[in-house]
């Protein structure tokens, strides 16, 4: 498959084009951000976990039975994916207290919630992905109700099999957040990525964690806490 | 009836016992504050001003069908209410985008919404009143759903009666914000005040503001703009 023109360089990834309309080449960066952007770095090694974490998670959920836009990883960095019509709601589903959701509430870190809870953030980057209701959604077109219902669904499936697929590998898995996208007949895709990245992840015996929050907030080396995770994941010895 | 010890001092009001077990005094205050209390001032007459715009209010809903906690004003800034327990979420009701609405979805103030939007934030000074899901809701235990569907449905039933009562005086009701308490059967009650400190009121000609927009941004006397809503409201001639 022929690399085409850069489409979109976000903040962890490209996009480019191949020589099929509806597959799209991705190359995972070594950078990361926090904070929508203000703390940032290089660091090298980071695009390749996150390319293997992400391919491992979605071949795990495609085996469970949930499809993706995920096609198939080319190299260390890049993977070949389906192009969507992403839908500009990050949907967030949480188990434990943590993060904004801590923030908000006043709740400790760590407080286990009753049920999981599934959140919906508006993906604008100006605005700082507020937190939004099914109104705003319906208020801004982002999405019709049919699909709010599928987006928050298929959250909660996702969380189903992920929660027990880490659990096996003594992974705590915290909150995590996933996107979307229409693909070419108007169906809801589980798109983007899932990598520490975009989970909370803590070990189960010790409580480390092994995700972003290692970068946000200077715990350590975030490339040992995403290569433990790569490693219980099975994904060193492949 | 004999006003009791103070119960609780707000913002805006103190709160007596009284001799009913289930009847408060209800004093407004003439204190103005905004941003969660970071601005605050002394303006003589509002008080009176919130008292009787509130009675009016109460008391037009009453005719229309709505009841509230309102039992009777008994002085300039003096009236009973029924106690009730509060329910600590502010029922928010928008028609037309502006304040934190216009902030958080990146929308220009004054943009009609297509219908009218109910909001929920979780009422605690602390955590600056967060916009809340009815999943927080259900986590926090801050209200049952069947009492959620009854903030939802009353406070568009409110938003009917209020903006065609405003309506009528050429004022337009941009949004406002509810309380609601369990009486003493549990049913769920409106409470609190319904005053320019707790809506967005303009003037439908000059788009004048008429509300505690006033005074948080500082655009004139506030005293003069709640005497205009109580003038068109009937209230100076009774
Ligand atoms: N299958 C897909 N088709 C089209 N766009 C996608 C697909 N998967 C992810 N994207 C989008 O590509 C971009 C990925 O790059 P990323 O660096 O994560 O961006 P961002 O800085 O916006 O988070 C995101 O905007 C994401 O929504
Ligand atoms: N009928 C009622 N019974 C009990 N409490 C009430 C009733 N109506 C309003 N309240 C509460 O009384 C207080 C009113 O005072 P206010 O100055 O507005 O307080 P705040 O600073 O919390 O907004 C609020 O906490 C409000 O929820
Ligand atoms: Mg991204
Ligand atoms: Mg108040």
């Amino acid at each position: 498959m022929e690399k085409g023109q850069l489409l979109y360089e976000g903040k962890a990834k490209r996009l480019y084009t191949t020589d099929k309309e509806d597959i799209l080449f991705v190359e995972y960066k070594d950078s990361a951000t926090a904070f929508n952007g203000e703390k940032k770095a290089e660091i090298v090694g980071k695009g390749t976990l996150n390319n293997r974490i992400t391919t491992l998670l979605f071949e795990k959920l495609k085996a469970e039975g949930i499809d993706s836009h995920f096609v198939e990883q080319l190299s260390d960095h890049e993977q070949l994916v389906k192009k969507v019509d992403i839908i500009q709601i990050e949907v967030v589903v949480r188990q434990i207290a943590a993060g904004s959701l801590a923030k908000r509430l006043g709740l400790e870190e760590g407080v286990q919630l009753a049920r999981p809870i599934v959140e919906f953030y508006y993906k604008d980057d100006e605005l700082g992905d507020p937190l939004i209701t099914e109104e705003h959604i319906e208020l801004l077109n982002l999405a019709t109700p049919v699909e709010v219902k599928a987006l928050y669904e298929k959250g909660l499936q996702v969380n189903e099999v992920l929660t027990r697929f880490f659990k096996e590998v003594g992974v705590i898995l915290v909150d995590f957040k996933l996107e979307f996208g229409r693909d070419e007949n108007g169906n809801v895709l589980l798109a983007d990525e899932i990598s520490p990245d975009t989970c909370r992840l803590w070990d189960e015996k010790t409580k480390q964690k092994l995700d972003k929050d290692v970068f946000r907030r200077d715990l350590g080396q975030l490339k040992d806490a995403y290569e433990i995770i790569l490693s219980r994941l099975g994904g060193l010895t492949k």
